[in-house]
Order: structure tokens, then sequence, then C-alpha cells
């Protein structure tokens, strides 16, 4: 059968990336205590197509991504490296979102539960250069300064989203970013409080009050502290830093 | 050209609805000072479809529509009646959701501002019978009255969203069912306050705690007064009463 | 400390139901071949609240889920119990949402790969009387008949969403549904096709044009032949047909 | 009462972006024949804050908005400005999603319908310097080269997403951008088509076969000819290219 992917282009036009957007595919992730997670994530995987090839394969995307889907850290760059090969392109790209649990202690009584966070990957080989960029969504509380300065009680509490991204080429701990991000608003978030961990938790956040923009300096200074960043930025829905 | 959607069917199968789901399309809608809103809304045209033939005409769903675009209440009915009449069909069914700005004034200052809900409407003519139901989904404040109980000082508030739903022939002021949601709520939201307003409803949130249950509920004891309602429902996240 | 949610309510409001909506929760569900797999699914665990009852212990759900996380078929009947007895309640809901991976062949080269379905169960103990409902949304390609018969060549196609929905107090397999939706559709969906399966699935679905009503329609049929069903309805998003 | 904002903030971090993010607003934008259409449309409001300065003023955000509803290409450069002005910044930013409606004649019958386009506008003052960027997605038909050559007849082909994004000072029709993405599909999409429409359009896209890398290359030769524009790129979800 004629493969036309491989015909030759004319019309002289470099494509920056080519190959599949949004799969979902179940893989495998490594958690602190050296099990393994199972989870369907969303990927993409794609290259670059020079000006004078008429297509990509798209099929040996999926091929690749089948033989590679227990994702340690090391395993991103194989991947990388492998696309590049198989699909014959000087750059490759991989962008991986999923969900992860974080196991939390409530403040009082201990109670276990769990937080679920988002996160991304990002990740490229341009040529050689490995580039690895990390983001986590950490849900917090945050309560307004500006609320419990001026009423003669109580304060206006809300819910923010505090989006930590590093560029670093080492592996680092989703629990890490979960932990600046909390570190640096009013309160944590628990989805299991027994009624002493309630009192405790709603006087903790009174008596933190945060800015959303409180929140992004905290946190870019607890960040600032942390060696081999190459680069980082922390936002809110509301407020951004970058470094 | 051959009409296949007319040809005989001989599966013996009837379809409850067929039609077109999830398209987009700029409707014009009456607001409470009686000029015109446009806005695009989602919406749903279906008709039944007998054992014996084999498809429906989609494209007549589009006609009918591009033809009844300024929806006030009464055309409603009367898009029903078209479908029913082109796609020669016993039953039709109108499923439109948008979104609707209701007009607000901050309580301290007088600030003016606009408040978005979202708006569902399914109605349906089966046979002569026509049915028509209101769904209007209202973002809220509540206050947790046992935060405040067993906390020394504040308590804890979060957003809910209050989603009230009638059944009624006749028409029904969305403005009408977002005063009861936030009249049940422990605060209603604003998208513009100044100081004394924050001061204002913070303090009025602390002195108004109720639990999503108090909610539900106290929107239920208001919706019994208002006459002519065949039934309705109030359902937050986390909490549903049926009338 | 004060339990506030055990007081007394004097409105003579019953709700139906109150607990928690849209938690995502990491479970192990049982795959076909005995093994367990883990994924992070949207649960919602609800009881109804006597007409007498302030509020509900919400931590309970969290309790009860985390005791309960591998989920198999009678599990859930388990789940329901627990709730009604840890919540005092005469009713109990449970309603879960999943990604879940169904193994295919391409149909010449004989590819492995995955496709994702989407599926929701939906259970409740009303009183003694236990309900199960499952429904699968199976993602399949129509090729129009109309645009077959019309043009001198080729046809249009398209991508289709079918949700098969059965009551059954059975256990029922996944798999056994997405084979009802895909034999029932132009071509079924592969994400991993070399260039022969490509040949074979255009060609094959030019071979079985069908609109939506006909998916719909031979859904059904394949449904009735399935014992132990209590209701069932096949939805595509044009098109529903009810048992 | 205090104002807990303009208080000094000793922790020197300067944030690159503050305000408010997501706003629904009903906003009025002009059409190509000079009326006005009313859409509401989701906005971001933001401008830089100075490492001495505690927090911004959210409200202000909120009154210039209800200043400017009516947004013509002009009226953008003016918000950026008031936006600087009234917060004291260096820099702001402004961002607009909306639902454009596109006028459409079906190549037969001639028949009129609307094609629902997402739009995105990101526009920011750095010091003086203005840039403003449009994004437009439209919806396209792509018939898959590879399927037809290797297939004895038919042709698979799918719904594909073109995103044209350009950077220019100048104001530039949505229209434009979309028949750019239309012209390098093999088909365009209608919301109404006759049976002849029907004939027309299955066979256009057959002898219209593209990859989207085609889509992508024709669409980057179509930008080249326009005057004016500083940078662009096409992008569908499997393949992007850059200026």
């Amino acid at each position: 059968m004629k493969d036309i992917q491989s015909l030759l282009d004319k019309r002289e036009v470099y494509l920056n990336e080519v190959g599949i957007r949004g799969i979902k595919y179940p893989v495998e992730l490594r958690k602190t205590d050296g099990s393994w997670y199972t989870t369907p994530a969303v990927l993409s995987l794609r290259v670059d197509l020079p000006e004078t090839k008429k297509g990509t394969h798209m099929s040996r995307f999926v091929e690749v991504l089948q033989e590679h889907a227990r994702i340690e850290f090391p395993v991103i760059k194989e991947l990388l490296v492998e696309m590049k090969e198989r699909l014959e392109a000087v750059n490759s790209y991989f962008d991986m979102e999923f969900t992860w649990f974080v196991e939390k202690e409530s403040p009082v009584s201990g109670q276990k539960s769990l937080l679920d966070v988002q996160v991304r990957i990002n990740a490229e080989l341009m040529g050689d250069e490995f580039r690895h960029r990390l983001s986590v969504n950490t849900p917090v509380t945050t309560l307004c300064p500006c609320s419990k300065e001026i009423s003669d009680y109580s304060a206006h509490n809300q819910r923010a989203n505090v989006i930590i991204t590093v560029d670093t080429p080492m592996f680092l701990q989703i629990e890490d970013l979960v932990k600046i991000a909390e570190d640096s608003a009013s309160s944590p978030l628990y989805s299991l409080l027994k009624r002493p961990d309630e009192k405790y938790v709603t006087e903790y956040a009174y008596d933190h009050p945060k800015f959303v923009e409180d929140v992004c300096r905290d946190a870019k200074l607890k960040l600032d502290e942390i060696s081999g960043l190459e680069a980082y930025s922390v936002e809110e829905c509301a407020c951004k830093t970058l470094d």
C-alpha cells in the first residue's frame, strides 16, 4: 500500500508540532512510598515535521506510549528519545495531565484522608536539550484580611487554587509543591474533619488572613529556597508571579 | 434525489426522541424592563419517530429555530407545535440553556452590578399536553452553623449553588427564583462591593448561619407560597428536596 | 462540643437527599481478567433526612467510602446498607463515574490498543429495595445513509456517542454494553490502526451506513435479547429510545 | 475604614499580574454590518503590583469594565489605559473569550445558517507598548488522504478545530480568519444543509483530501499574504505551526 505520509511536500512549511493530543491512557506512576498508582492520564505526544515531508505516522505515537506506560521520571526522557527516533524528528514533546492524591491528617484528631490535586507535566527534547516542567494545582482556603479588619466579627473566606509551576531538570515530589501552596494560604483543605478539627481550622484561618497576593508572594519566597530550579511561577486565579 | 429518511422501517422500534441536541444559537430573550437581550443559548429540539419511519429530517429543526429566534414564553409553545407539524410527529421537545444576568445593588453603598445565573428551560408537547419546567442555578454564600457554634471566633463559609426547578404552565420571572435562593442562604453574592458593603456582608453571613440543609428547607417553604406550581425541587450540590 | 446537626428541626421539611456530591476518590475496580484497576472516580453518597433532624453528619460519608474503596458489584449494596446505618436514614444513594479501558484488536493486523469509555453507576436502597443502574458511553462511527445514497462517490461519516443504560439487579460486564453499541454502529473506533486496518475500517463503514436512528434501534433489538433487565434505554446525542 | 490593600509590603516580591479572572459579563460587540451583538463574555482584567504595595483594589476592575461594556477595537486600548490609571499600575492586561456567529450560505441551495466559532482576545499595555492578539477557533471537516488512497471506495473524514492566532496592532475581521481555516480544510461545516448541498459537500470533501498537516500548512501560506501581522500560528489538535 502506498505510504502517503512519506511523500515529498513542496509547500516548504515546517511544522513545529505534529502528533496526537488529548489521548486518554492508563499510566502507572510511582507513589512516595515506592508503590505504583494507576490512573487514566490525558497525554499529548508530538514531534516536529520537516518542510519536505507530507505527513507523520500517527500510529507510532500510540506504539511508543504502549511500550512506556509505567512512567517514572527517567522514563519521560526515554519516551522523548524514542519518539524522535521512531518518527525521524529533531524535536519531541510530551505532555501529561492526571489527578494525584495526597495523604493528609486532620490537625487535631489525626483523621486520615486524601486531597486530590491536578498535575501537569510538560517535557521536551529540543535537539539534545531536555526541558522538564512540573505544575501542581492545589486547592486551599484564603481568608480576606480586609474583611477581617473592617468587620466587627468574622471574616470572609474562600477557596483558591494555587498553581505552582517549576522548570527543573530534576525529579521533584508533587507533595513538596502541595505543601508550599498550603503553607502559604490561610489554611489547607481536608476532605475529612471531625468537630475538634473544624474548630481548629476555622480559628487557624482567622489567625492567618491572606490576600491571594500574599499567597503568591509567600509561595514565591519558599520556592526561592529550593536549589536547582531554572524558573518557576505561582499563579492563582486572581494573581500571578514569575521568577 | 431519493428521500432515504422517509423510507419504511421494518424493525418496529419506536423512537421516543430524535432531533438535534446541543446546537448553539443566538436567541433573543425579554428582560424584566421589556427590552431584548441577545445571548448564545444551547438548544435541543426533538420529536418522536414512529416505528414505521426510517429517519427524521434534521434540517427542519434548524429551520423552525431560525423562524422563532425571539423567544418569549408563548413562543415556546408555538415552537413545539410547529415542530410537531413540520416533522409529522406526535410529541415534541424543546430545551434551552443560557446565561442570565440579574441586576443587583450592593447593600450599603448601593453600587450596581450584575450576577450571572445559569438557566435551563425544558418544555414538551405530549400530544396536546403542554409541560414547562424552569430551572435557575443561583450561586450564594453559606456560613456553617456548626463551625460558628464550636469556634471561639469566626466561622467557615463557602459558596453553594442553589438550583430551584419549578414545573408550571405559567411564565415566571427568573429574578423571583434567584431572590428565593438568596433569601434562603447566609448571604447573596455580589460582583462589586465597596468596603462598607464588605463589612455588612461579612457580618450578615455570620448572623445568618445555614447548613445547605437549611437553605433547601427555607427555599422550599418559600416556594410553597407560590400558587400555580405543579411541582418543584430545590437542590444544592449536597442536598435535595422535592415537592 | 455541641452537636448542631442532631438538633431538632421544626420546619417539617423532609429532605430526599443529603450528602456529598462530586468527591474524587481512588477506587479499585475488578477487570474482566480478575485483576484490579485503580482509577480516580467521581462519587456521590447521600441519604434522606427526616423532618425532625437539623442536619446530617457529612464526615461519615467519607468514612464509609474509605472503608469500601475496593468496589466490586456486591460492595455497592454493602456501601448503601452501611450508609443507612451510620447516618440513621431510611434511604441511601450511591453514584459513581469513572473512565474504563476496553482492550481491542484492530480488524486486520491484530494490533492491540485501548478504547476509553465513560461509565456511570447509580445505585440506591429505598428502604430494603435495591436498585442498580449501569450506563456506558461508547464512541463509535456512523456513516450517513442519505449522504451515501445521493452522492456519486464517498459518504459523510461522523463520531457518535452511544449511551446504553440498563436497570438490573445483576452484575453486567461493561464490555458487553460496549460491544452492543459498536455492533449497532457503522464501525467501532480504534486508537491504533495500521494501513491495512484503515482500509478495512473505511470500506466497512461505507458498507454499513447508519443513521443515529438506526444505531438506537439496532442496539435496542440486541438489548431485548438479554434476560433479567428491568428497563433500559439507548441514547445518542440526537436520538433516544426507552424500553 | 482602614485600607489594608494600600499598606506597605516588606516582602519585596513584585507581582506580574493581579486582578479578576473569569468574570462573566454581557459585552456588546460590533458585527460586520455595523450593528451590535450582545453576548456574555468571559473576561480577565489584571495589572501588575509593585513590591511595596500589599494588595490591589479588585472592585475597580469591575467599575472599569462597567464603563466600557461596548467593546469595539479602539475601546480595548482605552480599557487598558484606564486600568493602569485607576489601579496605579505600570502594565495592564485584558483577555476576553466569547462565542461569535458567522453567517453562511449552503453551497447549492443557498440556505442561510449560522456557524458558531470561539474567539479569544488577549491585549496588554506593557508600559506604553500595546500588544493585541486575536485567536479564532473554527470547526472544519478533514478527509484523510491516506484512507482515500488505500481504500477501494470512500474515505474517512472527521471534524477538526483549526485555531488561527495572530498578533497584530490592527483590527481584523473574525470572518477573515474563519475563511482561511475553511479554505484550508477538506470542507467547511454548515448547520443547515438540504439534500443537494449534502451531495455537494460529500463529494467536495472527497475531492479535497487533507491531513491536519495540510490544513496547517495551507492556512499558514494564506496568512503569509496578509500584511501587518507581527506573528501568527495555526494550530489543530494534532498539529501546530508558528510564524
